[in-house]
């Protein structure tokens, strides 16, 4: 029995689990939420009571983890935690490694999710995959020839970052019209909050309306996921974010597939729960936007909130 | 010794080769121009009689062939060639095994000139890199892990279709801003023409006018090479022209590097002579549009008018 341990250092919250490989039931499993105002520090700290928890005094034969920011995958150094201040270039696996004694694996969780819907999710025997997480933000992983690809230096798989329309709104990147400047939860509850601000008093009609009452006029509770009620609910300017974003992942995404022509793109994170209407859009102007001989399917991914963790287990995997 | 047939279908020229594999020096070779009106018989009929030029009585150990046009690599079948006609679905593979009871190879002249690159040219020793020809068409191929990607079916690399300006001009592929539509030759020359016929007489100023001269006011003369000197020469039109296509390959190639990584970046095909300003607004956009921690070199391509045959020497090779 080959024991793995399975570690999400997430962002808002860290989770521990084992497993043995090849079972799909977790033998222990923990998660706990991070503290406001967590550093590196503190969150390896608490991660250790998990790890000690859930091991309860065996020895794992490999750990494998899924980190919440960008990692050089190849090095297993963490880059920077966009959510958690102290990750910088911090060792993760030289770390673990010489902790317990055994082989580590490191990766960011976009590509740890793309590994995990390929072994145990919507993208279970397609060896060709492109997984896309649209949430706080917008990030994908590959899988070609049924082998993660990470990458020369471990950073491939930032469609966020890919320029839609380069005459839209200036993302942080300091790029205009980027997948991720439009797409992004945040973002959209961003230019929500713009437009109904801008909006003087004695004009305000229909559009935003219902997106004001879900908030109770409190224009700072507006969320990603208020945008996709307001729009089911017929809100029109919440109507046209919704859109704007659908059709930014559906170029995105027509544009992956004219360039790497994967079998299957599996769609995770929160953004993607936004309904039908959200789907329709974007399978349709990836369609359009992709060649007529290419071919590819977009689904939604599987694993939710164990994606991390399942995908760590499928990456441990991969070096056994 | 293991002899290996090179042909390549150009489109508007026909060419065929014999080399000892790990050799870089050719024993036989031959090249013909295709004849005006020719079809797929006829160019099969050429490069019939080319072939036993160069094969002189031999038996080659395989063949294969570099083919101007959609390949579906994985069985070896010609989708089509947008220059000659009769070739669609074309069994080009299993034709020339039965004809020669030897294994053959067929890809499109991309892909294969991707390899050649990377075998033989500036892609050495670049285990990722992504090659991208800008001629006629703007078409790319894939080396992952030191492996030809060609895609799910045959159809990876297609960054002449990337939407890089969703506001842009109309492409015949139907979407508006591809990468081809902006940056290649006969798009550059057509968009030339247009602009300097819509230009009334009465208001002809310095605007065009060198491109003007240098056809003698017979604008059907105009090419994407004639666009390129005129800007060279300080045309304003033309060095907007060329600023459009290098800042359309800038965008695509930066869009590319975020989403895959590469080390390297191989760029061939005739409009990427264009001179030092083209080759330095195209490097600046794609540094801009990659992000900070996505590093990648582009370089020119260095097999010139023999990559095809090189590269379907480097694709013999991949199967031997």
């Amino acid at each position: 029995m080959t024991l793995i341990l399975a570690l999400d250092f997430g962002g808002t919250k860290l989770a521990a689990a084992t497993v043995n490989a090849g079972s799909q039931e977790w033998l222990g499993y923990e998660r706990r939420l991070s503290p406001t105002n967590t550093n590196a520090d503190t969150d390896l700290k608490i991660m250790r009571s998990l790890i000690a928890s859930v091991l309860q005094g065996k020895k794992p034969d490999a750990i494998s983890v899924s980190f919440g920011g960008p990692v050089d995958a190849t090095t297993g150094i963490v880059r920077l935690s966009h959510h958690v201040p102290g990750w910088e270039a911090i060792p993760l696996r030289t770390l673990l490694e010489e902790e317990f004694g055994v082989p580590c694996s490191v990766d960011n969780d976009a590509n740890v999710a793309a590994l995990g819907e390929y072994r145990f999710g919507a993208g279970q025997g397609y060896d060709s995959l492109f997984y896309m997480t649209v949430s706080t933000g917008v990030g994908g992983g590959w899988i070609i020839k049924g082998q993660p690809w990470w990458g020369a230096e471990g950073m491939a798989g930032e469609i966020g970052h890919m320029v839609v329309d380069p005459s839209g709104p200036v993302c942080l990147c300091g790029k205009r019209g980027c997948v991720e400047r439009l797409a992004s939860g945040p973002y959209m509850a961003q230019d929500a909050r713009e437009a109904l601000l801008n909006e003087p008093q004695s004009r305000r009609g229909r559009r935003g309306e219902i997106l004001r009452e879900l908030v109770g006029d409190n224009l700072e509770l507006i969320t990603g996921k208020v945008v996709s009620e307001a729009a089911t609910a017929g809100d029109e300017l919440a109507g046209e974010l919704l859109y704007r974003a659908s059709w930014a992942l559906g170029i995105g995404i027509g544009n992956v597939a004219n360039l790497m022509n994967p079998q299957r793109f599996v769609l995770g994170g929160g953004v993607t729960k936004a309904g039908e209407n959200f789907w329709a859009v974007l399978q349709k102007v990836a369609r359009e936007t992709a060649l007529p001989e290419v071919n590819f399917e977009i689904v939604p991914a599987v694993l939710g909130d164990d994606a991390p963790l399942w995908g760590a287990v499928a990456l441990a995997m991969v070096g056994l």
